[in-house]
């Protein structure tokens, strides 16, 4: 179905996404990033997914833009020149939606729309948009063996896929700017240090855990309340005061109260497991 | 005075809240949350008071939401089914103001609302409410038998009380996010690994360490400073780019300078403590 | 050409601007402040400059404001008593530019708005503005011999210079809050511990380790994708969404996957340095 990658979905929700180039270290092409796009965009979006775990065939998680590609690496018209204004007003539409939009936001904005849990597992390099894509996940588990660089700055060229705003977010602003500037691979233990991993696994032990974990995420847990929270936090880390979480907070209260709650609050004082019947395909409008 | 918490202030001006409902370890109800906001609003205004400590009478902190209350135990109105644009207009007024609102938003809006410190004295477990409410203290503190969990994801519900705003610029997003899939019990000593909780201490040693960092804030500290300082904090926290901050900063300055930092730069230069007369009650408007 | 400060560019483009009244532990006065907003708005945006060291000349890195200068310490006109809504709509012009401007915020807003790297070597006390002018530099490395205090509130005064933008998305809004309400002086180890400090070195090697590092960001790298990065990533952590990013990422991509990108893959592909010919003063418009 897929060229550049292998998607698979266990009985408990959690399917796993695999990169699979590998024998390119699992470079990201411009077939890939289509592939990437639709994946998060249809097949995760089934009622019947409830969590991603993502990770890489082989020996690499993803080696980064594959730069040995003929032509346009990258994608990009030249001769378009837009303005600042004039790609804001028109980012989605042709010529710039396939002349000037980043490909590897174009992933990430996928990733980030989708209101379940996306787990990385990163079981070696993780290089340029390979390292990016990871940020848009909402955690990294890495293997002993990975090594993740936000090597940009040695192309002469922009760390991108919204990597701008998900990295000071988890690393905090002093980290992500030494990264960026250095343009150094990291070993695992440096990115655990500086929190940009959660934990790291021995090889065999990463993807396991992985997956363990975005078990644990759903197992008796309403798809609504999972994708509504995932959708809060992201939102209100970035608002400008208390009262914008106000807001959305008591209208997906007000909407679970009514709906999942009730039968989670049921099952609690009746200490059975809850049989929650709403969807994340239908999730209630709270802004 | 209240039926759910007692309020104590010293002779330092730092006064001690303490959740009151032991046997029921504290659970929060529509009273305690109507008498919460109310000690926020009134008696924490006084400029008697300098600083508040929070605490849970007996084991418990807060175990959360009352779910074994008669009735509608969130306070909501089924009927209504606002649409966002609908609640956004008009929050604060009738019928969403007590059908829809969020009662632990309203909380934690109260209290982030007061320009002094406010220090969690986290005694034992503080799920739920127990847990979110803590986040818009300023500083937690806890005992090593604390436990804290973000439990909502069990319930069907999601996190609430503005905790989507707080705890990201805590702990950072991962570990928020993880925290909130999770809806795990956390220890102490989890809590302090994870950047929630800022020390841990021995029961018996954990209010009295609070009430004595509270003191040290406010012993001879000007209020005017300490709440404009409290909200240029979280204010600026949120703002889209320095000039925002520089822009509060210079009023805060300037009416600072010209009136307890007068005072202040006399007192040092004289090496004696200063006499402020500012008042928190009247601070200068920098927004 | 400077009274309060030396300026020196080696030959890796380089800058080491030291403070130096060190009679006076380099404290802050409006001379200073002057000449630093000068420096930062001038010379180091020659491009010639690659990456700017700043730090202390003796045995202080910056004492603070200067409060025993001769009669108006903080530059302020006590009879303008503005309004937040007039000061806002003219801050940058008479009377309120010079009369009620924050006199940090001018310089830390001079820093920030250098599209280069920029590393503080604080060599020992940073007191006050001392230490808020530190947070608008991009990475702090300090003496063990360090001590840093935001000392604001025992002066009846506010942490200005920006620093409520900065130093939440540094070390978090917990921490921060405690440093400005305890407005005590931390050892260089809590600093370390905090995360306001990035590493702890010897006296003696503090500032090479400052200017290594400094030259590691820029060998072999193109000024305009690190101008870039540095706007791209503090823009984007206070961006409200991905998406903002998206649109910065996707024309920093376009332009300089077109320009020193080029350049900067034939040079990867080729296995050899490359030889970049953007220039920071002239960066393309992205916002």
């Amino acid at each position: 179905m897929y060229e550049t990658l292998t998607w698979e979905v266990d009985a408990d929700g959690v399917a796993t996404l695999t990169l699979s180039r590998p024998d390119a270290l699992n470079a990201f092409d411009l077939t890939m990033a289509r592939e990437l796009e639709q994946v998060f965009l249809t097949d995760a979006r089934d009622d019947a997914v409830r969590a991603v775990v993502v990770t890489g065939e082989g020996r690499a998680f993803c080696a980064g833009m594959d730069l040995s590609a003929e032509g346009n690496v990258f994608g990009l018209d030249e001769t378009l020149s837009p303005t600042p204004e004039e790609f804001r007003a028109s980012y989605d539409a042709e010529p710039f939606a396939s002349g000037v939009r980043d490909t590897g936001g174009k992933v990430t904005l996928a990733i980030h729309a989708l209101p379940k849990p996306v787990i990385a597992a990163i079981n070696g390099p993780a290089v340029g948009i390979g390292a990016t894509m990871t940020l848009a996940m909402d955690i990294r588990l890495a293997s002993e063996k990975a090594r993740i660089g936000f090597v940009f700055g040695r192309l002469g060229i922009v760390p991108e896929a919204c990597s701008s705003w998900f990295l000071p977010r988890i690393v905090g602003i002093q980290q992500a700017l030494e990264w960026v500037y250095s343009a150094d691979i990291l070993t695992a233990e440096q990115a655990l240090a500086g929190r940009l991993v959660r934990s790291l696994h021995a090889p065999e032990d990463l993807l396991p855990a992985a997956q363990e974990l975005a078990r644990s995420f759903v197992k008796d847990r309403s798809p609504v309340a999972l994708g509504l929270a995932k959708q809060m936090l992201y939102r209100n880390s970035a608002a400008a005061e208390p009262l914008e979480a106000h807001l959305t907070d008591s209208l997906a209260m007000y909407w679970t109260s009514i709906g999942d709650g009730k039968e989670g609050v049921a099952a609690f004082l009746e200490k059975r497991a809850p049989a929650f019947t709403g969807k994340a395909s239908a999730l209630p409008r709270i802004v």
